[in-house]
This record gives structure tokens, C-alpha cells and sequence, in this order.
């Protein structure tokens, strides 16, 4: 099974600064001419599939400066993902598209067809990326008062995930026969309603489509809680973490592959990719110097702003030039990115400044940087030492950082034999060596 | 103002028979093939848009042979319309790509969110029709009982309208500077939060995209009662009417333009589009023929099942060779579709039999049949005689009716200078005549 290489196509890098760079997307907000050229390069370069970021709210509205350099999911420029996506199906042939959304603020009904319909408009190539929403405020934007909490959060996405998958096996894969001579459009033998009635929702069925090409589309989830990590082993192919450190990444690989066995899987039926920005120069002087020019980039003011939005916790408050607080481990912020954060920065031993200098602006993504072979050195390291099956890769900036990894670094891993040559499938499924959920009649 | 023509994109034409057809499509359930090639026909022949009907449910598990036959809005094998309209968006330039979306189970969020994002892709050719769900059966797939009682659902669709507009005004049309030099991504001034506290919404705001190149997408809407008359006076740019003669659809314009008034618009500012399939020929007799061979594909069985269907009774009860009933002037069927059936039906005194096999065929949709110069004869007449500002136009036979109407009708109107020759403008409210609403920062 080669390397798993996911592009993060967030329009914006996922350094903080990024967007003032000379070699940044000019106008990136909502801007899908961008949107193309990234997914052609990503394409281009065979990666596996693209990968969108999403949250319902902007974030930080008492902080303009920030605005441009939130994580992808709280911007408020963007497009929504499954739009945007069907849309990028129509200008590429291959690449995986997957798309997140919340199961704590959508309908299942809503999101079991949106993947599909773009399971069918991409011949197969889409995914779904489930999350419960990370930044509370999007609960306003839901006539609530508040975010749902969060054990209801995640009881409500293991529902939401079992309601979506019945309803795209609501037909069998050979439903429609379409059969003009005898008049038979379907055969009505080969539906099943789900009349599912569960304690957060109650769907009939069945679904207005005809099974996705891929029977199910291929499941994301990225929460590393406890409860998150469970979600996944029931019900994802995939999973998005964040690990500052190979041992980290090693630990988490081998607890969620462990706990496949529960629910009658195989080690191999869930790929762990994790997210890394990765700075790659011609030297590895190149890569440094882009480094350092994009945390000039952003101000010391802004840096900590933004490093208070990650912790939950206004930082000003900490002297800039002493070591990171460690909260007395009673750590408790809004994501698993301002756990990330700190865990790094408590490792290095980081002040105050250096996190929001050099930890912060790549979000603690677990940065690559170096020359060609340096960089394909640390992925082998990682893939091979089972940190992961393949990696979330986010370019710091955008598109030129993504170009330059798939001309300088994808090259050195395909003489590896780390990574395809050529796209094996047809499907974002069969690519990811992932097996297609047979139907219920056929089971 | 030129004559309106939109095309009528559901996968299948309105002709109960018509999916087995040798003309029609092979294999019509979920194929982004063929709703290209739709698209493209439509866009060649300098149509204004495509319309995509919708719902969020089966109806008829009970009558499998029903299936290919029910109406756009409840077929088993369609595409979600904002994922199938994104990726149309790819392969065109000037057409107009509006879809349906309920308010009664749908987030004004989402939606707006949505058709934001279609009309950024697009460059400013989305729309919104705006539909409470005719179909009471699709509430059991969002966790409800029953149907959502009529007069909540208009309640609920005016407020999710102001809503929705409101949230597309949440940042000015300059809010995004985005300019590298000064570090302004944007202007922290030229956002509105909404704050929207309603009876049905609590809606904070603002929506994490920037305004939509047409301001507002084009809002449609459907409803014939008092009070769909009246949300579209209010909220709507444009009408779908289905009419049966020209008294009935003049008697409509009259009434629909003299309510814009009490909500301080012109009549100009909402164009009303009537429903009608059109079956041309290079000779009227081509025309009949098409006709007679598409009633000859709907068995009288199934003909009467979907009347029955229509009329929300069993009308197997009643005598197929009798007039049809008139239900003691009490009808109250599930849609403004079954009443326009029967208003036809009962001004023509059809039996039935007829009713299922004449007007049924094509859902009352006022069939316009002839060669060329006949249509554009009943086209114009209607757009003269103020009983349409323009035609929703169906295909019985699906595309090639379609290609026939640009190929036949449409270079007849050219001629008589009732149709453009080349698109006006660059946005869909541009080619419809229609202002764009200016930002709420420079009212
Ligand atoms: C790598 C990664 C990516 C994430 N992406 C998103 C996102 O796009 N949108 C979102 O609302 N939450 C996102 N989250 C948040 C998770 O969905 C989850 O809510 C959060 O990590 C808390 O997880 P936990 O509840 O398992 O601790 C992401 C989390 C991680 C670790
Ligand atoms: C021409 C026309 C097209 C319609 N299209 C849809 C549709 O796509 N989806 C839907 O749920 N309802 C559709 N409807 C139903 C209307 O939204 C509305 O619910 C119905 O006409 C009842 O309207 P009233 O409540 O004003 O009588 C349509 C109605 C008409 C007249």
C-alpha cells in the first residue's frame, strides 16, 4: 500500500502571515478560479484527494487583524465545501474530494444526499468529513444560545454517521435497471426504507438517490478525545490527526488502530493521515528563509492574538519572553489544535513569543522543512515507523508551496516506491486501498 | 425587456411516458452526463436558466411503476440541485442556475451559505427557489411526525427569507481589501452582524462569506394560494405559474404585480414565468405525432395511479369514461399542481380518462403544440397579452424536445425580436432585468 498524500485546499496556507506573501494567492476569499488551479496542481502531482476544513460562524469579529489568519474553519471568506467541491469535480478526473461537515447542526437526511450527489458527479470521488463543530459560536448562527455539549455532541454523531450510511444503502447497487423495452425504471424489491427511530432522530427513508458509486463515500473524522477516537474506529475510513512528534503520532496510531477490533475491523480498514505543513526549498537554506519570512509577517500583536484564540485564554496576561504556562495540566481549550499547541510548546520548552512565532503560524501542524531528501527522509521515518498511513499536507503558502511539493518532494518518494506513479482506481475508495461496502441485499 | 426563457433541468421532461421514449435519455437517475449536455443545449439557445424543481423524499414506495413517472420534485434517483447546479456552473458561462430548496426542513444559514458560495462560483448566476415542501411525506425524514401545518410553514418562510437576505448583507461589497502591503485582509467596519431574533430563527451572524456578485442571488417561489402570493410580492424576484388558459394566467399577473405595491416594489421588479411543455415539430402534424407516441408509453393503469396521486384521492372510484369529478367545489388536493390540473380539466370537460392521458401527461404544465411559427404565435400572445413576463419552458422528451425548442421556437422569436440573440449581461439578475439590491452600507 503506498503513502497516502492528502492536499489541504483550504484557499489560504495554514501559516498565519501567509497570505501577505508576494507568492501568496492574490484576493484568495471565495476566489474559484484559485480553487482550480490548486486542485490541478494537487491532481497533477497524483495526490490522493483534496481536503476542505469547515465551520459555520466567523470567529473574532472584536479582532479584525485575525480575521485573515484563523484556521480555515472559522474565515470569513470561504466557500461552503460541498459546493465548492462539485464543482472542482467537473475540472479534474482523479483526485479524492472530501468535504466536512457538522453532524451537530446539519440533518442527516441533508448530508447523506449532498454526498452522494457528489459521489455520483465524481464518478466516486468523494468523501465526508464529520465533525461536531469546534467553535461554539456557530451554535448562534442555529437558533440556539448555546453550543450543544459536547457528550450529547458525540452521541448525536455516532446516530447522525449509522442514519447517513442507511441511507445510502437505501437502494441496492443495481436498483434502477432505467429499462425503456419493459418499463421497468426500478426494481421495487431492491429498496429499503431505514425507518430509523433513534433518541436524536427519526428519518424514513428511503433516500432520492440511486448507492454512491463507492456504496458508501469514503468517512473522515479528526477528533483525538477519547470519545472522538471511538467515533472513528466505528465509523470512519479515515482519520485527520495532529501530532507534534513522531512518538506522539506513534502512540495515537497504535490506540486507534487498537481499538478497530471492537467494532469487527481490521487494522487496515482505517488510514490514520496526519497534518503537516511542509516547507521544501531547492536547499534547505530556501526553506528556512520562506520560514522566516512569512513569521515576519505577522506582528507580535497579532501572533499573540491569535495565540489566545487557540488556548481559550487571553496569553497577554503571561510574560511574552518566559516559557509557555502548562495551566497547572488543567489545560481545557476549545480544540484539539490548542492542546496540540501547548503540548509542543512544553516539549521544546518554548516562551510565550517563540509558540506564537514558530509554533503558532503553521498551527502546530508538525512542520517539515528542509531539502528534497530531508523531507522525504522525515515522511519515510513516519510512515514507515507507523506514525501514520500518509499525510494531511498543508502548504504554507498557497498555491506555490503545493506546487513546489509535488515538483521537488512527490518525485523523491515515488523513486522510494514510497508513492503512485500513476492512480491505481477509479474511485477515491479503491486509491485509498479502502474495500466498497457491499449492499444490504447482497450481504 | 425581452421575453424570459428558463429551462425546465429536471433529468426526466414532464411527460409521464416520456423516459421511455427511444428520443429520451438512456439510464436518466443520477447521470451528470446527460444534465451537461442539458445544460449546454439550454446555454447555446441563449435560454436565461436552468430550474431545477426538488424535494427531499420518495413518494410512492407503494406504486414502484410510479416511480419514473412522479414529478420532479419526488423522483427516487435525482441529484441534490445546489451540488448538480456547482458543477454545471464548471461547464458553462452565461446561463442562469436556479434551484429549489425547502424552508420548512432546511437552516437559513445553510442556504445562504449555500447560494453565496453557487453565486461566487458562478460569477452571479445563482437562484433560489424557495419551496415549503409540497410533499408531506418528506418531514418523516427530518424527524417529524407529520408536515409541518401549512400556515407555520409560510410563517417560517417569510421570516427564513428575511433571514437569509439579511445574512448575504452581512459585509459590504468592499468589505475584503485583502491588500498585502497594509496587511488589510478586511474592513472591520463594513461588517453587519445580524442578530436576528424571530419567532422561528435566532440568527447572530454574519454569514462567513463575502456578498454575493448579484447581491442577492434571484429569489423564486411557486405558491398560488394568498399567502405564496404574498411571500412572493414581498421577498420574490421571479414566479413559476402554472396556468391552464390565458384568462386564468392574465387574472394571476393582475393579481401578483398589483400586491408589489404594498411592499413599496414596481411591478417590473418581479417577472412572472409560467410552466408550459412545449411538443414543436417542423409541422404541426411532427408535433401531434410526438404526442399520440408518449401517451401510447403510459399504461391507463398508471395513468390513473398518478392522477390519483396528484388529486391526493383514489381515482379509481370514479368512472374513467365520466367527467371528472368536480369534488363539490371542496377540492383540496396536496399542490397547486393538482388544482390546476383540475381547473383544466373541469374548463374542458374531460373525462378521466382524457384528464390521465391528455393534460396529466405533461402535469397541466399548459402544453403549447404546433410547428414553429404556431408556439411562437401562443408564446407571444401569452408574453403580449400580459399573461407571463417569459416561459418556464418543458421538454416532453428530454433533451431532445429541449434541443428542438432552441433549434425551432427560438430563432422564430429572434426574428420576431421577442428574444435576445446575444446574453446582455454578465449576471442572471443582468439578463433578467432586475436591480441589484445595494449593500446595507450604502442604502
Ligand atoms: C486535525 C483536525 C482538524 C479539524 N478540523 C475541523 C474542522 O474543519 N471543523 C470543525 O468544526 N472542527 C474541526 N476539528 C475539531 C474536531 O472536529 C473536534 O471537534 C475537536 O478536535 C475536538 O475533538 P475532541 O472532541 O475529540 O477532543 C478538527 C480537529 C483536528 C484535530
Ligand atoms: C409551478 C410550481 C412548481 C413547484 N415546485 C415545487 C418544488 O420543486 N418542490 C416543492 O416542494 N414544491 C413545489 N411546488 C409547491 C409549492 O411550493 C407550494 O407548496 C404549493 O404550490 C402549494 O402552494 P400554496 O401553499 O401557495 O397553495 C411547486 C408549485 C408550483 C405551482
Amino acid at each position: 500500500m503506498p503513502m497516502i498524500l492528502a492536499a489541504n485546499a483550504n484557499a489560504q496556507g495554514s501559516h498565519v502571515g501567509e497570505w501577505r506573501h508576494p507568492d501568496a494567492w492574490d484576493k484568495p476569499a471565495a476566489n474559484i478560479a484559485n480553487a482550480v488551479r490548486l486542485a490541478q496542481i494537487a491532481e497533477a502531482g497524483k495526490m490522493d484527494l483534496l481536503f476542505l476544513a469547515d465551520g459555520n460562524g466567523v470567529r473574532n469579529l472584536d479582532k479584525p487583524d485575525l480575521f485573515a489568519a484563523t484556521s480555515p474553519s472559522d474565515r470569513p471568506g470561504v466557500f461552503e465545501p460541498v459546493t465548492l467541491l462539485s464543482a472542482l469535480a467537473m475540472v479534474t478526473r482523479h483526485i479524492g474530494l472530501v468535504a466536512t461537515t457538522t453532524t451537530t447542526y446539519d440533518e442527516p437526511f441533508h448530508v447523506a444526499r449532498r454526498f452522494a450527489s457528489l459521489d455520483h458527479i465524481s464518478g466516486g470521488r468523494a468523501g465526508w468529513n464529520l465533525v461536531t463543530t469546534s467553535n461554539p459560536g456557530d451554535a448562534l448562527n442555529f437558533s440556539r444560545e448555546e453550543h450543544v455539549a459536547r457528550p450529547t455532541r458525540y452521541e448525536r454523531a455516532n446516530e447522525f454517521a449509522e442514519v447517513v450510511k442507511g441511507l445510502w444503502d437505501s437502494w441496492a447497487d443495481d436498483a434502477f435497471p432505467q429499462d425503456k423495452a419493459s418499463g421497468r425504471f426500478l426494481h421495487p424489491d431492491k429498496v429499503h426504507a431505514l425507518n430509523h427511530k433513534g433518541p436524536h432522530f427519526q428519518v424514513a427513508g428511503p433516500l432520492n438517490a440511486p448507492r454512491p458509486p463507492q456504496g458508501h463515500p469514503v468517512g473522515f473524522s479528526a477528533g483525538q478525545s477519547e470519545t472522538g477516537k471511538d467515533l472513528a474506529a466505528r465509523h470512519s475510513d479515515c482519520v485527520f490527526a495532529i501530532e507534534g512528534s513522531l512518538p506522539a503520532a506513534q502512540t495515537l496510531y497504535a490506540d486507534i488502530k487498537g481499538r478497530l477490533a471492537k467494532y469487527g475491523r481490521a487494522p487496515d480498514d482505517l488510514k490514520i493521515l496526519s497534518g503537516v505543513t511542509i516547507f521544501v526549498g531547492e536547499t534547505a537554506q530556501e526553506a528556512e528563509d520562506l520560514a522566516g519570512a512569512l513569521d515576519d509577517l505577522v506582528p507580535v500583536a497579532v501572533g499573540v492574538d491569535y495565540l489566545s484564540k487557540m488556548m481559550g485564554q487571553d496569553m497577554k496576561r503571561y510574560p511574552l519572553d518566559e516559557p509557555m504556562p502548562d495551566f497547572d495540566g488543567r489545560y481545557a481549550g476549545p480544540t484539539g489544535i490548542g492542546q496540540a499547541i501547548l503540548n509542543v510548546a512544553l516539549e521544546q520548552g518554548l516562551t510565550v513569543r517563540q509558540t506564537s512565532r514558530r509554533i503558532l503560524p503553521q498551527m502546530a501542524g508538525n512542520m517539515f522543512k528542509g531539502d528534497p531528501i530531508q523531507v522525504a527522509d522525515v515522511m519515510e521515518q513516519w510512515y514507515r515507523g507507523q506514525g501514520c498511513d500518509g499525510f494531511m499536507v498543508a502548504a504554507p503558502v498557497v498555491p506555490t508551496g503545493l506546487e513546489r511539493f509535488t515538483r521537488l518532494v512527490i518525485p523523491e518518494l515515488q523513486r522510494r516506491g514510497l508513492f503512485r506513479t500513476e492512480y491505481e482506481g477509479r474511485t477515491l475508495r479503491e486509491n485509498l486501498g479502502l474495500k466498497r461496502p457491499p449492499d444490504r441485499f447482497s450481504r
